[in-house]
């Protein structure tokens, strides 16, 4: 276990391999990231490093979405190629700075903006939706000709993908351009990104995380160096890094996206006694509307048997409300763990705002049985007693947070019949837990991300807020209310007896000062499979967004 | 193991109770009994028995359907208890002859029928769409305070159902009338149905099979004991039985049905590397339909958190031959097991008669890795290397073809990580199936639904015609031709090198005599999840259907 391991030689060379193929004319010198110690705000470091133009500011400014990006490519305002130059460059610079990225290959990118633009000039026709946007993927997914690992060094060279993953294939389908998978953390099972890539940090204040498994994504894209990312989520990846930067994501149920298992790359595939899912790390919703959109036309059940044939929108959630309200459940907390100060009023003060429209029918939502959605899931991620970690991690130290989840009470080899016995525990609880729901009487569950805003490094413990949606495969969107911690609005609390030990680390753990900056994120849950509710009541909980300070 | 085994007192006992169950009225004598040695076809021995009324033969005969018997309440032609009444009596009859029931409650059903009849005079309303039918139910199946058993004796007493399962309590919600449960193998896991109860027998030719494991089901529906019959497949065991019998089923995809398992009573509870479900063994399949559109307009997902949300014909297939024919693949044989004659003369009579009409495009549908679906089922089904048949079978002999399912080559124990490879060989086969099936270019496949009709007693040994459909998940229906095995027209082949071993056991137990007035079915096969197309193809193959011999 180790905070700051001593890596083999071969990670090393990887990592000084990564970082070659930043361009010559982005390198940042060494006065420039002086000027950003541990603790800074960076996203204003591209505008800042003259590195780039007025108009490539524009282009890959954070609220400038891939919606937009589309509708500038097909209105001839700007190129492909100019809109894949000007995210390399803040990609390069955002890497420097937040280490975000596991591999580069911008000049794939250019060539393909290019080729895209020539069959536009020629054609007069668009390939696909996606036209000429940027995405970014993380290292773990399938594309064709490059590494995959599962955060692990040892990996390398080994899990070089023969074809792109059907997702990935998808999105090149629909005219996406791929220059860069996004860092992980070792052995993806953390809800931070940490490997031997590096350490990823959250582009508002560097001390603290970007949020894992798919931190590279949300540093990335909250820096403004992706307009959309591709990430996963097994107990928070998709969800934890988009709080911790302050953007948007769905993790929809499972069997909706394809996977992308072939080769398998997690160090648990195989290994379905819970499942992970795919899923968009975006700047806006309606981004993630045009990802699944673009994905479920192509009827992806098709061709993988394992997803389940729903298109997008195969039915239309009926609030069910007076009036046709929608009935948003309030779970101010999850019973476990006491979310920390600036969460608790981030929540407050959505709810404050909701009610005021007429929307919504708001009430509280009982948490109920979180304790126990949460101890099964870990018991559920690494039914071998983890011995697959520690096989995949040999010749590379554990980290700490691959120790402390791979020693959890819960992680245990099991018999056959003990693996039976699980799955029953979990299916019964997964039936309590839709009862429990459906007593609320709510079409969707406004609740926190996590038990606080984005962490400082390595202390990342309690996935709760996330995995128990996991557990029940619930699709559940995270969102930035606009608010931020404020060490003089979000004071320490009043000694308090703790919930659990999760709960008396995150009592430990909350210092004002340390949060500073950080983005304050929500979550919106709705039914299994109903993954557009999540959607649609995100879009009318938007309408008193951004929240201000 | 044991054709002839010894049965615990325990068991003994059990049956003799469950016989006491049969009114003294209905009591058969040993005269009569006697006119029916091995071998016979007994369909017409309730006609015979002189303890049936000319109407209530009329309502129990085979071919007075669910449908046509629930019009009958609806138009007060007949009252709930009259059809009751002469179920119990044709079931009774029937049992004696066959060794069908399992456990006998007609008196339940005899006041529930009154209840229904007194609402139905007093409020002029139907309790539901099933108001009045009685439906007999798989013994493993957990009606609220009836002993369920996985075919074990041991099992007696210890898992008496607290409450209706879940898709029980529908039929129940809908007007059903329970009245008694049927007979199935030792361990569900044969193709054949011998358990303690004692070995249930076919109809048509008592030295044959009923098929199984639902095989109580389907030689009580046969008879006219039963219009509609709740039973359960993981490798074939509403098909088989179906088949077998000349009756009607629809094995839904996994998910779209709620299954029964709480508490669990399969032995092999908890292994969901490959998934059982429930469906209907019926009369028709107008009766299969009025079956699934009662359960699925309940929305039974919304309270059992593992189903598909999927209602019935929320599609509707659309048909890719030109001209929106159906686009129907013929599998003549899987490449495994030749079909026995009488099994090729259905098969190449209906397609003669299918290419007659204009309703199809038919083409040959290539057999494509059947034997290794077939034994990556097996791989999956006793996973602990069977050692939980074995356990719940303490105090009982191993029947014979206990023994050699649990015995195959592909059976064994595994550790954590065999588990997961597994998973993944799965996953990876079930992909390269849909390949093939994607590159045939149908809309749904014709084929057989065994290697051959109804096998003589402990001899049915290879499930690969249906099991290689558990394996991919695919609905599959069976129904029957019209046609029977006829000594004359369905002689032994030339002598051939059989394909497998398979194959030289389905060459051994091929005599012509043995087989005679087996019923001919067939099966019908759609995508996953689909399940609506196969009985869609199914209606317009009834078009040509009954064939004559």
């Amino acid at each position: 276990m180790s905070l700051n391991p001593i890596w083999p030689q071969a990670a090393l060379d990887a990592v000084a391999q990564r970082d070659a193929c930043i361009p010559e004319d982005l390198r940042l010198p060494a006065s420039f990231l002086a000027k950003y110690p541990p603790g800074s705000d960076v996203t204003s470091a591209a505008a800042e490093s003259g590195l780039m133009t007025d108009k490539e500011l524009q282009i890959t400014n954070p609220s400038n979405d891939a919606t937009s990006i589309l509708a500038a490519i097909k209105n001839k305002t700007v190129t492909s190629l100019e809109v894949m130059t000007a995210f390399m460059k803040r990609a390069a610079i955002g890497h420097q700075l937040l280490c975000c990225l596991a591999q580069i290959f911008f000049e794939e990118g250019l060539v393909r903006a290019r080729e895209l633009d020539e069959y536009y000039e020629k054609t007069g026709e668009l390939i696909g939706p996606l036209h000429g946007l940027p995405i970014s993927i993380k290292e773990h997914m399938n594309v064709k000709g490059k590494n995959a690992t599962g955060g692990f060094s040892g990996d390398l060279g080994k899990l070089v993908a023969t074809e792109n993953g059907h997702l990935i294939q998808i999105l090149w389908n629909a005219g996406a351009v791929f220059y860069c998978k996004t860092n992980q953390p070792q052995s993806l099972m953390h809800i931070e990104t940490f490997s031997f890539w590096g350490q990823t940090l959250n582009p508002y204040n560097t001390k603290l995380t970007s949020g894992g498994s798919s931190g590279g994504c949300s540093a990335l894209i909250s820096f403004g160096g992706s307009p959309l990312s591709l990430g996963s989520d097994i107990g928070g990846s998709l969800r934890v890094p988009a709080a911790s930067c302050g953007i948007y994501t769905l993790k929809p149920t499972t069997g909706r996206l394809p996977s992308e298992s072939y080769p398998d790359v997690a160090p648990v595939a195989g290994n379905d006694a819970i499942l992970p899912t795919g899923g968009p790390i975006a700047r806006s919703s309606r981004d993630m509307e045009l990802f699944f959109a673009t994905v479920y036309s192509t009827q992806p059940w098709t061709e993988d048997p394992r997803l389940t044939p729903l298109p997008w929108y195969y039915h239309t959630p009926k609030w069910t409300g007076s009036g046709g309200k929608i009935r948003l459940g309030v779970m101010w907390h999850d019973g476990v763990v006491y979310p920390q100060p600036p969460i608790r009023r981030a929540l407050k003060a959505l709810v404050d705002a909701l009610r005021k429209t007429d929307a919504f029918e708001i009430s509280d939502y009982e948490p109920k049985m979180h304790a126990d959605l949460v101890s099964t899931a870990h018991r559920l991620y690494f039914t071998d007693g983890a011995a697959c970690v520690r096989r995949r991690a040999a010749g590379e130290p554990l980290l700490h947070l691959t120790e402390w989840v791979t020693t959890l009470p819960e992680v245990k080899d099991h018999t056959t019949h003990e693996h039976w016995a699980l799955h029953l525990d979990r299916d019964k609880l997964r039936k309590m837990y839709a009862d429990h729901w459906n007593s609320q009487n709510v079409d969707a569950v406004l609740c926190p991300a996590g038990p606080g805003p984005a962490q400082a490094l390595q202390t990342s413990k309690y996935w709760g807020y996330t995995s128990a949606w996991n557990f029940v495969d619930y699709p559940a969107a995270v969102f930035p209310t606009g608010l931020s911690a404020d060490p003089t609005l979000d004071p320490k609390d009043e000694k308090r007896e703790p919930w659990s030990k999760y709960d008396a680390h995150s009592i430990a753990c909350y210092e004002p000062e340390t949060f500073k900056n950080a983005p304050l994120s929500l979550q919106i849950v709705s039914r299994r499979n109903v993954d557009e509710a999540a959607l649609m009541v995100l879009k009318e909980v938007e309408k008193v967004l951004p929240l201000k300070n």
